[in-house]
């Protein structure tokens, strides 16, 4: 099996949308991109930090599902990470009521020696910098990286964040950091400005509108999964990204054609994970659940039409 | 050839966009409808009122494309319906700057002979009463009747809106109007509510996001066409409704497999229109270049995944 290694944060969330409140449950975004990456045949990693607070219970999880968390460090004398947030009525717009980075502030990841020559590494939404020194320890140059960023980082840090956009070969932002990121308005234009910047491939994800990606002045787009309701939207765009990279793993080459399928199953994942609080739904997703919403997004987007020139 | 009967506005508009702007230029829904469908092999008349001051040449336009004027009344001593508004630099908001009815204000469309039972009738948006006498002079059960309305009938008129909604196989909508009129933030929950309502059919357009496209419980998803540069939306949601229903007009069934390369249709055509200012670009658009555009709509939205089960 291929190696995939997922750097990002481990945290607690709390969450409230229309539909309810929780107190703190699992969160954070290599939790999210590890559980949908889970899904696909693959021998993976988190490389994270915790304090001494946070549950056996959900490491458990991670490990249930496979996942490698011997590169989750636990700092005892720690709290983890807590972020919490409450959705608006369209669910498009969300407030951050508390940040409490705790032991994420001195996070330096150490990727484990085994996994420094992984097929696939996913730099998940942290400092630029730190997600430099993650690039710094890969041993080769054949491993695909994955970048996951945040408008945050380009208010704040935009050096750091040029720095490593330029070494990696796959981006994920969502259309609005895209356009604050580049000044243009335009996704077409947007994305050659990113692909100048480094990036093979970028991909820009639209929430409900789902994700287009841009390739040397080819793109394809997907649409999300139209559902009639969306419970909670947090972490569907790193569901989305262990969708993308899970497949990715297993996928003989990495080529257009398997980013294509690569971002449908980053959508189907994505479709999945909002539908229950926080990780719920990720935790208890089925492969027979999965095929089902893989043919459904076939129904919804294939069409015959005969070309006559 | 199958007929194809179009009611809607032909106008005066003056645009503004962040790339420049214009005098009075041909404007109305019934322009964008009539030579975004005149692209297809259909017989098609427009009804419709203008004032004295309409330019020949704008007549010419309609006429050059094969589409039948004799419908357009001329009031000698009125003035043409003239709206003007002024786009903001996302361009998908816009201010409307002027509103002047003028002949439109007492418009009551009569559907020519040879054209009450034509095999489709598009009612562009006008007051939902006019609409309805429109379908009171229809003559046969089978024509596909297409609607497209906005918010400001819901705003206004809203019972009158619900009773020619009952009437119709067909509503094309925005999301946001679909959002008000059903009080739905769904959009798959805002179409059954349609449905309910009466169409057999809703088409919900999410300008640059694309399109949906419902039938009892079956969706269908087409992505706008990403482009460099949206010039001037104006008319992009009429000229849709053009292409969907000028293919269907040449289409032999009209059911869900057509209403789909309908809607890919739909979304090509639009993506020409925004090309220019007003209907300038519909106006030179040659079959080839359609051509070509499906071919990147297919590229752009097609993929192969094996489904295991």
């Amino acid at each position: 099996m291929s190696k995939l290694v997922i750097v990002g944060t481990v945290a607690f969330d709390a969450l409230e949308t229309p539909f309810g409140k929780t107190d703190k449950i699992l969160g954070g975004s290599a939790s999210y991109i590890g559980l949908s990456a889970s899904q696909f045949k693959v021998e993976s990693a988190i490389v994270s930090v915790v304090g001494g607070d946070f549950p056996q219970s959900y490491l458990d999880i991670f490990s249930n599902r496979g996942i490698d968390i011997s590169s989750i460090e636990i700092i005892k004398k720690g709290k983890t990470f807590f972020w919490s947030g409450r959705y608006h009525n369209n669910m498009n717009n969300r407030d951050t009521l508390v940040t409490e980075l705790n032991v994420l502030e001195n996070f330096q990841p150490i990727v484990p020696e085994s996994y420094k020559d992984a097929k696939i590494l996913v730099l998940g939404n942290l400092h630029p910098a730190v997600q430099s020194s993650v690039l710094d320890q890969m041993e080769e140059a054949s491993t695909l990286v994955i970048l996951d960023t945040m408008n945050f980082w380009m208010d704040h840090t935009l050096d750091a964040l040029i720095e490593v956009i330029k070494r990696v070969d796959v981006i994920t932002i969502n259309d609005e950091e895209a356009r604050q990121l580049t000044g243009e308005h335009s996704l077409v234009v947007a994305a050659k400005t990113i692909h100048a910047m480094g990036p093979e491939y970028v991909v820009i994800k639209k929430g409900e509108h789902g994700a287009l990606l841009f390739n040397e002045g080819r793109m394809f787009s997907a649409p999300a999964m139209p559902l009639e309701s969306v419970f909670d939207p947090t972490g569907a765009g790193d569901t989305f990204a262990g969708g993308f990279a899970g497949f990715l793993s297993q996928s003989e080459n990495v080529n257009f054609e398997s980013m294509k399928k690569a971002v449908i199953y980053g959508s189907t994942l994505a479709s999945f994970c909002v539908e229950k609080f926080g990780t719920e739904r990720l935790e208890s997703l089925k492969q027979e659940e999965i095929s089902q919403r893989l043919k459904a997004f076939k129904e919804l987007t294939q069409f015959e039409i005969e070309l006559t020139s």
